[in-house]
């Protein structure tokens, strides 16, 4: 091909209900590859649209604003291995990525996962690499998308997603697959903003930062494992107790290998507290379920059952420190559009 | 001898800068011998009185309250342990035990160190066993108090206190031993009161807990000793940057054992994490600097120079959520008084 056609893609933010931290040792850095595996559901509202369309000179607008500097570099080095990694020949044409972002950017809430998917399918159609979106092809998509970031190769897939570490050096086995659509189960997830603006500690300085220091990441790594098979087992028999029990077990265990980090991370702040504090009181005291979960970020998760998503969203809206609630379904799959 | 003789002991209320999580597997429970080995400041305002006199029959009361139920039957088991270990013979003669707390109770703030610590040297002196508190008769009386509770090993001596967890089965090596006095260093803990009343979760259930549930218990006790020779040598050194910075991994690595133990152990509230992230931006910006330590409790405890304290305290008083900043200097050691 001589010039990238335009193409749009759409892909969904997701979050980790069995948690990702820390990249595996000893292999190729380019490849970023996670050192534990990681299950997340997809989430309908909260999603990036990109485009990727032939242009003059390579450039990079987010919401409607030019970016310049370091974060459009990582976009253009998308570009190049999605290029690369496609196998075409000569120098990549120059591209012009617009990008939305259908959530509050670098806050804790994925930005990064839905971005880098849609980018990476986005660059992928412009490219002519794939028409539409096939299992095998996903597949395929879902590596390339964790070279940019490790959250997204989860988000090519709708529903509820696994991400298993793998063990070759390669990276072709650590590959997300769709362990259930998001017709699957009537789950919701109210996202709790407890602060505004971008979060002090980015992931990737954070995750080697604990693998060096923490004493618990050996065992964090270990231990992750087992989540993941009990939490694929909870979520296809519908085991609401059991996914949110192994949920929370696995939030606390990736936060408390950050703590106990030197110097510590702490990603939390007071409302956080207030927030797991309120979710557990009203579990505890017969009121509607959920099971909490927190990433990098001060924000908390909550899982419910849909139809509990109501009340328990207005109880956590009165919590000292809460901004907003979100109520978020299921999500789809990824999409790309030929414009 | 046939009566006890009336007797008053008072004994200072520690905080440990390097943390006691767990106790030790597979010796007697009785001698409730530590996992770990920890490093204390005794505190000179915080502290317990205990006095212990012949009556009628055995009766407690509490800051002139009568206590009955649970609290007094670890009293009265207590004033057991010591007539047996001091090999007296026939029955133990009834007591009346009265204490004053100069310290709110149950909230993390080591009642039970200074309050064991009291009732131990008071039963003692009672029972005829010493008059005076030489070096030897503490240290046996450490391991005495430490039956009853393990902070309380540590009471029975002023200043900085370590106490090594020992690896004899009968406990003998596991003995507090004072490393520096109260006035080797001009050193202040502000004690951050960030909740009312008592604590929700008992420490001994918790430990128990995190040893069997905890996938990083290991690594705590494991990683324990080279923070306490790490602090050891800043303390004697008087440097506080590095005593400083060993104390926060000990707390976070505490508090991160008990986050990833099923169910998690959650003991700080929002507050408390207001707190810490005050003390840290202080410190950061080049104000007064403190470092952080938090018990099994909601309350902060900082640790600063003496010339800073003022500074820090007003600080930390302006933080929302916080009823109460004291300020505590070294303390002496436990005494023992003939009535």
């Amino acid at each position: 091909m001589s010039h990238p056609r335009p193409c749009r893609a759409t892909a969904h933010s997701n979050i980790a209900l069995v948690k990702y931290w820390g990249k595996r040792e000893g292999d190729d850095p380019a490849l970023n590859l996670p050192a534990v595996g990681s299950l997340s559901m997809t989430l309908d509202v909260l999603r990036s649209e990109t485009v990727v369309a032939p242009a003059e000179r390579d450039g990079f607008d987010l919401d409607g604003a030019t970016i310049e500097g370091k974060p459009a570099a990582k976009v253009f080095a998308q570009l190049d291995r999605v290029w690369g990694l496609a196998g075409l020949h000569g120098e990549r044409p120059a591209c012009s990525v617009r990008s939305i972002n259908h959530l509050p950017t670098a806050a804790g809430l994925a930005s990064s996962a839905s971005g880098f998917a849609a980018l990476t399918i986005a660059a992928a159609g412009s490219f002519g690499v794939c028409e539409q979106l096939d299992g095998p092809t996903r597949a395929r998509l879902s590596t390339w998308a964790r070279m940019g970031s490790g959250s997204a190769a989860r988000s090519v897939w709708g529903g509820f997603v696994r991400l298993d570490a793998g063990v070759r050096a390669d990276g072709r086995d650590c590959v997300a697959r769709q362990l259930c659509g998001a017709d699957h189960w009537d789950l919701r997830l109210l996202v709790v903003h407890t602060a505004r603006g971008a979060k002090q500690v980015g992931s990737t300085g954070g995750m080697e930062s604990s693998r060096l220091t923490s004493p618990y990441y050996p065992a964090w790594v270990e231990s992750s494992a087992a989540d993941l098979d009990d939490a694929q087992a909870a979520l296809e028999a519908r085991q609401f107790e059991a996914l949110g029990e192994v949920m929370e077990h696995s939030c606390f265990k990736m936060h408390a290998c950050m703590l106990a980090t030197r110097p510590p991370l702490m990603y939390w702040n007071g409302a956080t507290l207030e927030v797991i504090r309120a979710v557990w009181s009203i579990r505890e005291s017969g009121g509607p379920r959920g099971f909490v979960t927190s990433d990098a970020g001060p924000h908390v998760k909550v899982l419910c059952e849909a139809v509990h998503a109501p009340a328990l969203a207005e109880q956590l809206r009165a919590v000292a420190g809460v901004h907003e609630v979100q109520v978020v379904a299921p999500g789809p799959d990824a999409s790309l559009e030929l414009l």
